[in-house]
């Protein structure tokens, strides 16, 4: 299962505000474009979004090529893509990676070719580091594990395979798994959506839940662990990710239970201090307000639409990365981890 | 407001399943139809369906009035509604006080006009002891509040005013009230549809949040203290109310945030020792699958749907009651509040 495709002229992905009802593809050819369906939501998830900025750029540079300003309107397209969303660092991270392309490329008319090279390197890494990711994680368990996660971290929020939903992945290839609990995680619903149409896809048994029972099944010792991605994760170990990932830390705290983030590498801003330098995306209202564009309030009703939150390091257990799982004091386990290569 | 309207012959109820969009009355004439709606959730609130169901025992005995075997019929119909629902225990409430009626009353011809004048009585004490616990409530406040409430607790879900929207209402009339946040309270969006339409009406102001935004609401203390309802209260009060109110206290007493519930002296049942002895209701799937009819997960996908939990006593700060505010040891207060008049 894959929700991008990519070629040298165009990018083409599966509208991820559709499923699970529609399978319906769209296909971008500009870097705007791209940018665009990052802000609306058709892909999401920190990897993927990184991912599809990259190709939006090596797009971007193919339908340019021969103009007499290229390079300075692919920095103007790789700055206008950073904007699409603040709050995951993947998307800022691919970039400087296109731009120190674009820096090292002398000759304009080996831009298109190098920077559609670099994007090819970032999905294909991503997929390796996710099956990694998957492994390292699914070591931390025995068997007949029960695993509660939050939104979708599986293919659909990557290059492919998954973070979160990638050791679920991992866990059940390796017949580990007994049951996963998949929050609906509203507003957007990626779970009721997406994460349960991979599972479903997968034949991995679960049931969908909705963000509120949480509590409830952790104190009916209905859980073993939970696992969630991250958007961005600061040097000291706080997480960004979802609204209602930091309750559900809480929650595994106030219960005993595990509470394990799973992200690439990419997803680490060793130049993001602590959480509180991590912005926080507010969408709108009308998100929260409205379901499928049916409004599910009175007319006149307000409401707030924070779209992360951020879990302080200290109840993160450990973080699996592709490199293996860091644990606390992550100011000094981030760092070193970094240093490694894949 | 008001969702309960009744005469000897009938019983009006107002749809909450349609709210906000549609404001549809239904007439009921039978027993059996009250305990179908009470089901179907057309009327909810423990206070509520304790007053609906008293209702329903006074319109059926005046519907067969002159029967031979009233008596019997009426002890049936008296049965069949206490099984309605299982959590709530005013329902119970209501249904003894309305055979106590039966048993004292020797002459059938009287049996239709003393039920009426008892379910009369249920729904105006509920109505002052709401008021009572508004106030109660509110005294334990400043000024200045900001309260975070899950469900719908006003005047839908009790014959009028309400309990924990109670204690907002009275907060806001003594000028005491900043904000509300109201939970949307998945799966029935009762905090978006009817909190959501009452805050409105009396013009409190609030925003609607999803479920998941509480932890995140109280990290960035936003939130002064958690007040909701109950749908029975034990012994040692442990309260089972709406799902999600467990991960409020778990999540309020994580942040030093008082936890508050409120409910009428109905709502506590001294024959259940603990919260392990409360029926929790296990709803169907496609209530957490579908949202107004529209499926929102894929085709298969299963869902979990515990329509209540337990909070321990040990997270409840106090229980705000007619009489005022217990606190524990509840294994003491609660016996000695209960030997109080009202």
């Amino acid at each position: 299962m894959q929700a991008i495709r990519w070629r040298q002229d165009a990018l083409d992905l599966l509208d991820q505000t559709k499923l699970p009802q529609e399978e319906i593809w769209h296909t971008y050819q500009t870097a705007h474009d791209v940018a665009q369906a990052i802000r609306d939501m058709k892909v999401r998830g920190a990897p993927a979004i990184g991912t599809a900025g990259a190709f939006a750029v090596a797009v971007e540079a193919n339908r340019l090529q021969g103009s007499n300003n290229l390079r300075a309107q692919l920095l103007q397209a790789v700055a206008h893509l950073r904007q699409a969303r603040p709050t995951a660092v993947n998307l800022n991270w691919a970039m400087d990676r296109m731009e120190a392309v674009i820096a090292a490329t002398d000759d304009d008319t080996k831009l298109a070719e190098a920077l559609y090279a670099k994007a090819l390197q970032i999905a294909q890494d991503d997929l390796r580091v996710n099956r990694a990711i998957g492994d390292a994680g699914a070591a931390l368990f025995e068997t007949g594990v029960r695993i509660l996660t939050h939104c979708n971290t599986g293919s659909l929020a990557t290059t492919g395979y998954g973070t979160a939903l990638g050791v679920i992945r991992s866990l059940h290839a390796n017949g580990q798994l007994t049951h996963v609990f998949a929050d609906e995680t509203r507003p957007y619903l990626q779970g009721a959506r997406l994460t349960a149409y991979e599972l479903l896809h997968e034949g991995i048994p679960f049931d969908i839940v909705t963000d509120s029972m949480a509590g409830h099944l952790m104190q009916q010792q209905m859980v073993d662990a939970v696992v969630v991605g991250a958007d961005r994760i600061a040097k000291n170990g706080d997480t960004a990710n979802k609204i209602g990932t930091y309750a559900l830390a809480v929650l595994a705290r106030y219960h005993g239970i595990p509470f394990y983030v799973a992200a690439p590498t990419s997803t680490i801003d060793l130049a993001t201090t602590s959480g509180a330098d991590i912005p926080i995306e507010q969408r709108s209202a009308r998100e929260v307000t409205e379901i499928f564009g049916q409004s599910i309030a009175p007319v006149g009703a307000t409401a707030l639409h924070p779209a992360f939150d951020v879990t302080p390091g200290e109840l993160v257990t450990g973080i699996i990365t592709e490199f293996g799982v860091v644990r606390a004091p992550y100011e000094e386990s981030l760092p070193a981890l970094l240093k490694e290569e894949f």
